[in-house]
């Protein structure tokens, strides 16, 4: 998608710190992040969010929370704790409209969900 | 797990409202909703966050992903938003320490997240 922020991010025409990239997913730092560590795991391909995916899609959502578990051991917060989030649509709280998993840790999270 | 309560609800020895079972997963709805769909969905083997996962269990863990859009559908909130949350150990405020992932739905969502 031309106008998508997150295309443009996985392609590289807008910069981010990526802490992760393979061929299916880009994990970079969020830029208003809430907690000492907060990372937006993304599909490269353009899917809205989880009303947007099918059967097909499970291996890439699979991996995705697998990428979270790798990049809490890595960040050093996998014992102590940490949060996934996947916003979707408008009472979800989605901003960008494609699919994003936040891994929020480093601190006491609140236990506001909703 | 013996004195698990999510693997006791997966035997059905305590009850729960359930409203989406297959071999792999369960789904309930929470006993303490935070919005008018507050549903956990929970893998039936004992694993007790993402901390403890690995590549094995991708399918499994799309598959969560997979039952939160569907029921999503069937909630009637996959157009207007929701949201996915896995808290994972004491700082991401995990209180059942059995990995469970939670959707919430049908209402304006707060942006706060951690």
């Amino acid at each position: 998608m031309v106008d998508c922020v997150f295309c443009r991010i996985v392609k590289k025409e807008i910069p981010s710190t990526v802490v992760y990239e393979d061929d299916d997913i880009i994990a970079f730092n969020d830029i208003n992040p809430v907690a000492p560590v907060h990372i937006l795991i993304v599909p490269k391909t353009h899917l809205k969010n989880l009303s947007d995916v099918s059967e097909e899609h499970a291996p890439l959502l699979g991996k995705m929370l697998l990428v979270a578990s790798k990049l809490a051991e890595e960040k050093g917060i996998s014992e102590k704790g940490f949060r996934t989030v996947i916003n979707n649509g408008p009472e979800g709280g989605q901003i960008v409209m494609h699919l994003h998993m936040h891994l929020i840790g480093g601190k006491q999270l609140g236990h506001k969900m909703g």
